[in-house]
């Protein structure tokens, strides 16, 4: 049979076109038309209040246990898994309508059977199926879920040429998450490529900040962060090679963790496999609660995925057994780049409030080598100096977005030779080694117990030198790539909120680094909410 | 300052015998004249007796824990450390004059006065140091012991113009088995470049089999195997990338265990860093006795060496609970090459020995594809396509051994331009998974349980097809180096003895490949012990 042969017709933008009305199909027009339409920068829970019948407000304000224990209480369940996705994708068609923050919706065709399923499962047995029975999860749409497409923002994997892109089977996340319960409701959107701190794709535009529409909820994964803080899903699976939990975690005032890396397997998911991989992307879970943190790694690893893709580490979640005294570091900045001050100031108040804990010791930890870091980091990301996203881009015509060519335009990536690449693993290994000495070294070396002793348990540090920034602009990954480059487990939790009347710009007349300078410039519109990372947690 | 100008006056042979001079030199006078002369072919146990003191013989018979005992006992110790210490170095003498297996001793400017200060520190506190108090240990020679050259069996790297190959200081692995309590007493033989299934360089010649001169112990660890098998030393750390721990111990009738990648640590050791690994070397023990390699185990990863060394997996030694039925699968020949009638017959005898034992069931395990996985590791093994072991050769003017050559030759082994490693790295991850899924369909899917169930727990099979060869013909790695490709840890034990009386040759007019009838011309040299390969163990 001669190959089909296909006039190659479309434009990248009738493909964006069709991209956006399959998404608006997905959406149930029931669900559309009980949500008011949202007046542009309202906070969150107004809007909420504002749009949304008050019932779904309060399902949708729910910590994933508490969703399960309203669903599957042994003496009077007071609500239904149907109810609960229902109510949650009516806020995700409001998050939507907000911020652009949705692929797609797979509440018709999926969700409402699982959860109907659930709901009869439970009156027959009078058992819930796992933790996170009837709990609405969403997934990056990178990652497989059944029959869907994976774009990974690009507009030529959307292109329906072509069933490459098509996910045969859901992901292994994916499986064990709805065998724990859950219910998978809907798929959130990505940048072009993912290489950015924000989410903007030719393919379905720009995801704004539920704060502000000059502002972006952070990325790669900030279509989960904007779904998740305005209320529209419970736990959301993000993922995160450079920054892409931690920082839209941080803008928009959720937890998010990055784990280390083959903990939460990615069978199933588009991206580069692990085997190439210097600087491995890691799937993590994103939530309003810390529970719901712990909730999605104890169901994961609960599940030995490590028995079906073997590169994970067969290690249980482990429960952490606080010693009677910590030593929390503190990372105030980089040495390259200020943090704007809301960061800085609510990273003060933390320690002030931390400090006087009993059994708390805090000191100041300096980071190591951040520019070095970077140029490893950076070497690794893009082995083939972008060409394949390049090529990815000429598939469509479809132009790069801004933060697609900056990360392109790195001087760090380059067309790396076997060798330049074998180089640059061994200088990642020997700064990993490095860092660990550098750590180590907060302590004291005990000939005695033959270890290191005092040292720092935990680090505290600003995800990014920003709190959310206007779109375009997140362009310095230093603070959150240092964590994947020495894959240290790092959350990104809120822990405080910016205000325009304290946090005042200030005058500066030196500047670390060009970096700083620039930084600073945007500084005006560094406000709302900020996470921190911490590290050796878990 | 002008450079130091240095004429290149020496010879790859002048460097080897002042390799060789050193190495007599550091044999202690007083033991070598204690030491008989051996008689060539004799088996070791007969040796022993003939060549040392009846004391000696004792000692050196003991296992670890039995050494610790006698030392450290509360009550009354029966020997003292130096005592131990010493025998195990007269053994080695006679180790080394027998099968030339050692690099060096370090007994007089080092192991003695350790073991004075054990007793010292014993009198004094009444409390061993640790778990392996008085120990002697042997330590393949590319694994830094301060102040030594690791030569990784080239002359290149031996030759005094240049201080790069001198260990600054003791590798972690050593350091930890010391701060336990151990003594490095004798450093041992490796075959050049050490891609190697037996032992033979230009610096230090042939290291032989303890029962037979025409016979190899195997390699690359074959020196601290030939050691071992003489009463030498009490454990070995030997290193394997292919089968190096666990071909020698079969061969000569030990326990080798090749644990799982970053869990031991390699800080300290003239090798490939770990960052550009492909297939990665692992380091791990060997012992005539299976208490020393769970001591080893133990030990070393109580230390917490990933504080140190951050690749490791964070992971303490876990004890095995079995559960009351266990599923043995046996793979009694890969398709390739078929092993030598000993090692089959060995296989039947053990499984004829299990199968009757309650809570056992032993099933055939057909293993998976190795054609692919040798295609697979053989490209990984020297991504350069062997340019940096033909420079250090050309740098000392040394030739290649034919082994050497044999894998220089080796048609997988070329290159790599970056893209090419890159494929193979997601080959193997690939071959990794498809792996797992091979081993989860011994079992059944339960949509209940959402795991496999009832798959086999452990898996034997012969180490390599042969028993031990003659020096130079140990090519085929298919057998060993699958566990490295796959990463999964492999424990080789000893489970019989070959029998020239009832293990004969048989005629076979067909072959599976030209390896395998290779392999079966040289049968005729497969006597002696064999161990055998189990994995998902530890």
């Amino acid at each position: 049979m001669p190959p089909k042969k296909r006039a190659k017709t479309k434009s990248w933008q009738d493909i964006a076109k069709q991209a956006q009305n399959d998404r608006t199909a997905s959406l149930p027009e029931s669900l559309v038309r009980i949500c008011l339409p949202p007046i542009p920068n309202l906070p969150p829970s107004q809007q909420r209040t504002r749009c949304l019948p008050s019932p779904t407000v309060s399902i949708t304000s729910l910590s994933p246990s508490a969703i399960v224990a309203a669903i599957t209480s042994p003496s009077q369940p007071t609500m239904t898994a149907s109810q609960v996705v229902t109510s949650f994708t009516l806020a995700a068609v409001l998050a939507h309508k907000t911020t652009n923050c949705l692929a797609e919706l797979v509440y018709t065709d999926r969700a409402k059977s699982r959860a109907e399923a659930l709901d009869a499962t439970f009156t027959a047995t009078g058992h819930p199926v796992g933790l996170l029975h009837g709990v609405p999860v969403s997934i990056k749409s990178h990652i497989g879920v059944k029959g869907r497409r994976m774009p990974s923002g690009y507009v030529a994997w959307y292109d329906d040429a072509s069933d490459e892109h098509v996910a045969p089977d859901d992901a292994l996340v994916v499986k064990i998450l709805e065998r724990a319960g859950a219910v998978v409701h809907a798929r959130t959107a990505e940048p072009q490529g993912m290489m950015q701190l924000e989410t903007v794709s030719n393919l379905f535009g720009t995801t704004t900040h539920p704060y502000s529409e000059v502002l972006s909820p952070g990325g790669s994964s900030g279509g989960e962060a904007a779904l998740l803080a305005m209320g529209g899903s419970c736990i959301g699976v993000g993922s995160d090679i450079g920054g892409s939990i931690r920082v839209p975690a941080a803008a928009c005032g959720l937890f998010g963790l990055k784990p280390t890396a083959f903990r939460v397997p990615t069978t199933g998911w588009a991206g580069t496999p692990p085997g190439g991989d210097g600087i491995v992307t890691v799937l993590g879970p994103m939530c309003a609660s810390l529970e719901g943190v712990e909730l999605f790694m104890r169901v994961v690893l609960d599940a030995e995925p490590w028995l079906v893709e073997p590169a994970l580490v067969p290690m249980p979640w482990r429960e952490v057994k606080l010693p009677p005294r910590i030593r929390i570091g503190v990372a105030w900045d980089d040495g390259i780049v200020l943090p704007h001050p809301p960061v800085t100031r609510t990273l003060g108040d933390l320690v002030a409030r931390i400090s006087g804990l009993p059994g708390i010791e805090v000191v100041d930890f300096p980071l190591y080598k951040p520019d070095e870091a970077w140029a490893i980091a950076s070497s690794l990301y893009l082995t083939d100096g972008g060409a394949s996203e390049q090529a990815i881009l000429a598939a469509s015509g479809e132009p790069p977005t801004p933060l697609m060519q900056w990360i392109l335009d790195n001087p760090g990536v380059k067309d790396l030779s076997r060798s330049e690449l074998e180089y640059w693993l061994e200088e990642r290994e020997e700064f990993r080694i490095e860092y660990a000495g550098h750590w180590n070294r907060t302590g004291e070396w005990s000939d005695v117990a033959g270890r290191w002793e005092g040292t720092v348990d935990v680090l505290i540090c600003p995800v990014a030198p920003w709190v959310a920034m206007r779109h375009g602009t997140a362009k310095y990954w230093g603070y959150s790539a240092l964590w994947n480059l020495l894959d240290y487990p790092a959350l990104a939790f809120p822990a405080g909120r910016a205000d325009g009347e304290v946090d005042v710009k200030g005058v500066r007349k030196t500047f670390m680094s060009d970096h700083d300078r620039e930084n600073w410039e945007l500084c005006k519109w560094s406000f709302l909410y900020r996470g921190l990372c911490t590290n050796r947690v878990g």
